[in-house]
């Protein structure tokens, strides 16, 4: 009975309002706190940044912790992708690890705390969901488009190794050089370099550009119109519950009413 | 009955089409004044044209009482954010700052007086309240945004500072040399840096290009479906009242006319 | 009867597709005469050329000859752009300018004279016409965008003429170096040297690129919206027309029909 | 007999899921092999590579083969394009090329391989297809952009020649400089240097920007148009057939006959 009034009582304050800008409030001021460390700032306000620090991954603690005292069926908590990465986050920063080599570790995972703000905000939540969701859709343009970076890179780093090392050197170093073409970051650079030993070599640039331009140019496509679908879908789903007004099968139905009644006289 | 008069004079006056043309040339005149002075001129030319600023300025100042004269409801008048930036303009104006030490933000003033071009023809004012209409939709996509370059900008001020100050010094300079990433200006300079300390460091920028630019394409489509949804439902409102076609309600309706036909027959 | 004939036989000569395929091929021909030009040639080969150039303008003055000869009503023959276009074009190339100081006019119009394609090749012509169509509907917004630069420009050579003399000099040289901020060409470069002065330079640069970025998506997606409106009404209206299926309003008049059949029974 | 029972089980091994996993994961294994030899590999290592490269060419041999024997109409094998593309590349790859002159181009056979990850995988074979499918549709607007590019060239190499040859020396290297241009890679570096000689060169590079933007743009938008207009009428087709709801004129029908109804009755 006891766990019970607890565990709804806990489930109560998580979802109260005030208790949700509160926990919001927390997370930006533990990113103020990130952002503040990056300043050349004196020893004492330091100190007091590293009292902030423990305050805040104290509070994360209790935090989760109520989460998951509220939570009705336990069993489902780390089923919920965010909780995972909550629990993580918090463990993780729990460490003592300043002193360790792991310090860098550390470091990050505070940064990655920022984070927690697309956990605790439930639209970000959604939209971040939406933009995951519409990923594997375009996985075979992206297998395509890896498709001709691999083989652009082979050939680059077969033919140009020998002109720069450094930008053609083997093949992971040649994809990074193509994906920099593909930004058009001084590609002309690279361009006109190797164009003084083979002097036709600006046929592999441009055929380049225009194979990722026209694969970008289609996954780009592709999402806009799955989005549209999907809105389009929504739409008329939600018309048609909304404004209660007839569709063609109520006509139809009402016309076979007729029928009924006009069989049924004498 | 003298003010009525007067007030109904100005109303008219001010809804006259030939004023509104003098109106948007007096603006177009100050932007070419103002444009003047950006060339070596003249002493005498660079008096004449103080003169002409004045002449403006004074013509700013008639325009605006005609217009609050004209006004039926006076209250109603500074309710419009389109009468207060005109009324903010022509006061700041009005001050004499040119040898003050505000001759800086004087100049300014006078700068933004071509704004006023949008506030005078109503046509732009529309596209501009329709830019700023679709700008809260996004809101959540922009804060994701930020929150992407604010991770970035901590772990990059964290590793690189030592390597380059100027470019990683500070979380607010980090996010700076990112967005700089992001246009592709010069990115590979900043990336082969850090790639000579941390050979990994290109997972780094190639995440962030990735994330962003996903970010980005997401908000365009954003702006896109939002636009086309509002035309389809406008047009869908238009072709509805206009051509006075039946509608499938319509249909109904009639059908179910039929049906009280039938039944009150004998 | 005479000139009747003879204007029919023209016209007929000038529909013929073996005609316009020639046309086409000459067009072409003059096309890489003047990309030859480009190259360092051998005296006799030039001289070649020169014969060849004076040989397409005559069949250039020939074929257009023709047109007007075949143009059953010649006052609507000026009424067409293209017509006017092509006589401009044969007529400059006709008058002796090489060894004038008009000479750099009339190597111009030469090269001029491949728009010709587009003139001659109806598919083309129909494609220029639909995007010099969509142009004045963007006109506001091209309009706010010059608004924009101009202020911009005017704050930028106000405030740095005095940092980059080259870059900020006047409005007009300002308003070049925006255009090139807004390609991300070297956009840090300006920014970097700026903000030495004024540190909060920045903010210019970055509301700058957001504003136009901004009313340049805006400008894209109208153009989407436009030409997406077209294709639909366009498709209705063929889909109405082609299948003759039944619309709503056919229905209702069927309905119309069985309530009159009931009416006048007795 | 045997022959046909040889044909039929080569068929049925063909599409067998577990073969089909093979040859991918054969041909991802050929991928590495090509990426390996970019980098610096001990010679022992190089020997093993050289057998695998035959143990590949091998496999791909008997591969086809397996394809052409179980193919029912030997006589369609070929008008498949992608199995005239396999042969190819399995024909070639067969030629002893190592110590030749042609070893270039043996290297370059090996890298295409990769290629044919397109031909075994169905869904990239369709997602190419349909690129490939889009394209003649746009050929106007690419034709268009030719000739642009073609008399901005000519332009460019008349004028800008004797200031820069490397960069305007004849057409075809003018019209690589245009392309350098449209992707704003270092544009203005190209536009300084030609206005210390024609101050008013600007015109040239922004108007041509403006026009290869425009035309840019609208063979995107004629790309998302194109794919959301087959999608509009799939969906249509479709949904016609999925649900079995009835259409108008299913309702036209339905009213015909209470019309035959009414009439039939006393």
């Amino acid at each position: 009975m006891n766990t019970e009034n607890l565990q709804s009582n806990f489930y109560k304050l998580r979802h109260n309002r005030f208790f949700e800008f509160f926990v919001v409030a927390v997370i930006l001021f533990s990113a103020l706190v990130i952002g503040a460390k990056t300043y050349d700032i004196p020893e004492n306000v330091l100190l007091v940044i590293g009292w902030l620090d423990i305050g805040i991954t104290l509070f994360f603690l209790i935090e989760l912790s109520i989460r998951f005292i509220g939570e009705p069926q336990k069993k489902y908590f780390f089923k919920n992708a965010w909780n995972t990465f909550d629990s993580l986050i918090v463990t993780i920063s729990l460490m003592p690890v300043e002193d360790s080599e792991l310090a860098l570790i550390g470091r990050l995972i505070r940064i990655f705390r920022v984070l927690r703000m697309v956990s605790v905000i439930p639209e970000l939540r959604l939209l971040l969901n939406s933009l995951i969701k519409a990923l594997p859709q375009l996985g075979y343009v992206i297998l395509l488009m890896f498709i001709i970076f691999y083989i652009y890179a082979a050939v680059g780093s077969s033919f140009f190794a020998s002109i720069n090392a450094t930008l053609w050197g083997d093949i992971s170093i040649s994809m990074l050089t193509l994906f920099r073409v593909m930004t058009f970051e001084d590609w002309t650079d690279v361009m006109y370099e190797t164009m003084v030993v083979y002097s036709f070599s600006w046929l592999y640039y441009l055929s380049f550009i225009f194979l990722t331009t026209f694969a970008f140019l289609n996954m780009v496509i592709g999402i806009i119109v799955n989005v549209m679908e999907e809105e389009h879908a929504q739409e008329i789903k939600e018309q048609a519950i909304a404004d209660g007004e007839p569709t063609i099968q109520d006509l139809s139905n009402q016309i076979q009413e007729l029928k009924e009644m006009l069989k049924h006289r004498p």
